[in-house]
């Protein structure tokens, strides 16, 4: 598909303007600003709703043609001067994880709209169609990303988010149409490439001050619902030792996880990142605990190593304890996924070319790429992160960092658009 | 105050109805009944309000003159033959833990008014006034009772429970008048005696073969809300190693207070029954965890021995997760209180001249009559609970031992009221 490698150099677009960039990504940050000064953008929340309605904006100031399909992931277009080709789309997504921070998606998303702004501006037009996507709630598994590359399932549509709705109930708040999801899956091969960039996550590229990180793949995400179950009693007349206390099998549970992810060599990751006790009150032993675990890794054969590791702890804690234990997989997750060889040395390419310096990295966070490279070539640039935090308030990537990431974005777009069919 | 023990037999007075009684438990259950056949009636609930109506009904047709106080407690009067006495009061609760059963509180509550619809089918007048108490919101920090004894904090009117209503709401909405909550707190010695009959919520009664307990002493009751800081941070991209995962903090603690109260001797017992993790999404680390702590004892110096070990531990374990611990004390407590002597005697002989076995024990669990204890002398009579099991739809108690308690209350309130001033 890749005739040659282009070899532009920086000279040939003029940059975009990080100023602008991060103008936008402040003004989308007062869409469910709090008291305290902290956004929070739950997929499908009021706010939610608000900022898409102003990116919407930015889009069609950008020369974007603005729809939002079934599944509600808001879809901007530009026609190319070429004949009749396949669309190169790039983009992100705007939605957070509950009390989340305004850069996680909304970079990359403001980033893409950046790129065609700047072409716009200096009258540049690019022989493919250019497709701008902007994801609907990523953080609520990856949902918009898995509409159009056709893995959506109907069952997730039942998933209810930290908003209270249904992804089906979502879906129809943000101007999508819940009983035709299935409709907006795309063919494989359809579009010429898809780009994303998006803030790192970790502190690599800060610690080894590294400008721009030219992802190799995306680790792969498992969830299991885990039910404990005990015997709820009362907390006053139930001596310690014949309690069959839930929430303390579940928190031997959350410890076993810790324990077996350290034990094992590699970079995977696990996580217990919700919890209830029923029936709740502090004068009652648990008598049934519901968590989460979550298993991150590049290798399918790994996350399951670790899972059966984790499963065989929790027989263990049942019978010490008088407990049961159950998991349920959630079909909200996505399989490993590599990135186009060709697009990772464009990537980089145009970034030695900016003058920037880069690096090749894995992605522990799951992104909207890793559904759409099972569509076409997938690339993804990624800037760097301060301190390496993310899903949290206190996310911050800098406008030069942002506009670096951007103005690669822009190169690698038109290296493909001017060589790839 | 006690003239005589006075020596009465079984034969004096006749037997309460144990089928009426049940049958009154099993109507009051109707209201708050799920689909899976358990009720739920916490305190301020919709199910509450109807079910205290339905009880108040039941008040007025044994006779009793009902009205509602302003902290929102049921107080039903009748009138005694002799000369201005005080009065005696007894009775209990019926709101329940979420997802409770329908004895605790319940049986007492309704053996009250069956005592008064007794007496009233034979035409018997006590001497001394009769006032039977149904104590609003007692699950939630014997909220009525401390409210007659002049203990309700202004604060504690603040506090939220599962229906989401603050306490001061909650009176509202039962009926009292929460600005003037405080002015129903009685004099101390208004009251000639106190009695509360209540299901032992534990299973020594059972397994010991007794009829009745008389009970010694109600142990003391102390929260805390404990907050657990750590740091939110992406559950993909942030190592094992560096995390400071505030719910793996929390499962120590839960661990920990387990541990410490199964190290020291004694009767008493410490629970975690709520917890709460943020943001709590599966794929974030929690940044904070909320959890209660619950701790009792007959002594005070107990519990707090048990409560600086237990601090001390989480100081520990904040220093190797670099998470942080903060302790507040909740005042929806008790302080341990010792039941009348006499009335402890009364219960014992009228329990003996029934034919009844009896049994000296403490209560684990809080109730009324700990608050009630301040303002006159109080005794309780403790039935069987089926396996001991409590704050559990599974909890019962036979229609034969809560007639049981039930004239042995009727026969100890006689005993009083012949002998007493």
């Amino acid at each position: 598909m890749l005739a040659s490698i282009p070899q532009l150099g920086a000279q040939e677009f003029p940059p975009v303007s990080g100023t602008r960039l991060e103008q936008n990504l402040f003004a989308l940050a007062e869409f469910g600003k709090k008291a305290n000064g902290e956004s929070n953008r739950v997929a499908f929340s009021d706010a939610d709703i608000a900022g898409r309605k102003y990116v919407i904006g930015l889009m069609e100031d950008a020369g974007l043609e603005v729809h939002i399909d079934f599944a509600g992931n808001i879809i901007g277009r530009k026609k190319g001067s070429g004949p009749e080709m396949k669309p190169i789309a790039f983009g992100s997504h705007i939605d957070m994880v509950p009390d989340g921070g305004n850069y996680d998606g909304i970079a990359g998303s403001l980033a893409a709209i950046e790129v065609v702004k700047t072409l716009g501006e200096n009258n540049i037009l690019t022989l493919h169609p250019l497709e701008v996507l902007v994801f609907a709630n990523e953080e609520g598994g990856v949902m918009g990303s898995r509409a159009l590359a056709g893995t959506l399932r109907p069952e997730a549509l039942e998933v209810k988010n930290s908003t209270g709705f249904t992804m089906a109930e979502g879906i129809d708040r943000i101007g999508g149409n819940s009983s035709r999801v299935q409709e907006v899956a795309r063919q494989k091969g359809s579009l010429a490439a898809f780009l994303e960039l998006h803030i790192e996550q970790g502190a690599i590229l800060e610690q080894t001050a590294t400008n721009i990180g030219v992802v190799e793949g995306i680790v792969g995400i498992e969830w299991w619902d885990v039910e404990v179950t005990g015997n709820a009693n009362h907390a006053g007349t139930t001596p310690m030792k014949i309690r069959q206390d839930a929430l303390l099998a579940a928190s031997r549970f959350v410890i076993s996880v810790n324990d077996i992810a350290l034990a094992n060599e590699g970079d995977h990751v696990a996580t217990v990142g919700r919890i209830s006790a029923e029936p709740g009150a502090p004068n009652v032993i648990p008598g049934r605990v519901l968590l989460s675990l979550e298993i991150r890794d590049l290798s399918t054969e790994k996350m399951m190593l670790l899972f059966n590791q984790i499963e065989q702890a929790s027989k263990q804690i049942a019978t010490a304890s008088g407990t049961s234990f159950n998991f349920s997989p959630i079909d909200a997750t996505g399989a490993p996924a590599l990135t186009d060889e060709a697009i990772r040395k464009i990537i980089t390419e145009q970034a030695h070319s900016l003058g920037l310096t880069t690096r090749l990295m894995q992605s522990g966070a799951g992104h909207d790429a890793q559904e759409m490279a099972s569509l076409a070539p997938a690339g993804m640039i990624f800037v760097p992160s301060k301190g390496g935090i993310s899903h949290s308030p206190r996310e911050f990537t800098s406008a030069a960092d942002m506009a670096n990431g951007a103005n690669v974005l822009l190169h690698t777009l038109m290296a493909i658009d001017s060589k790839w069919e």
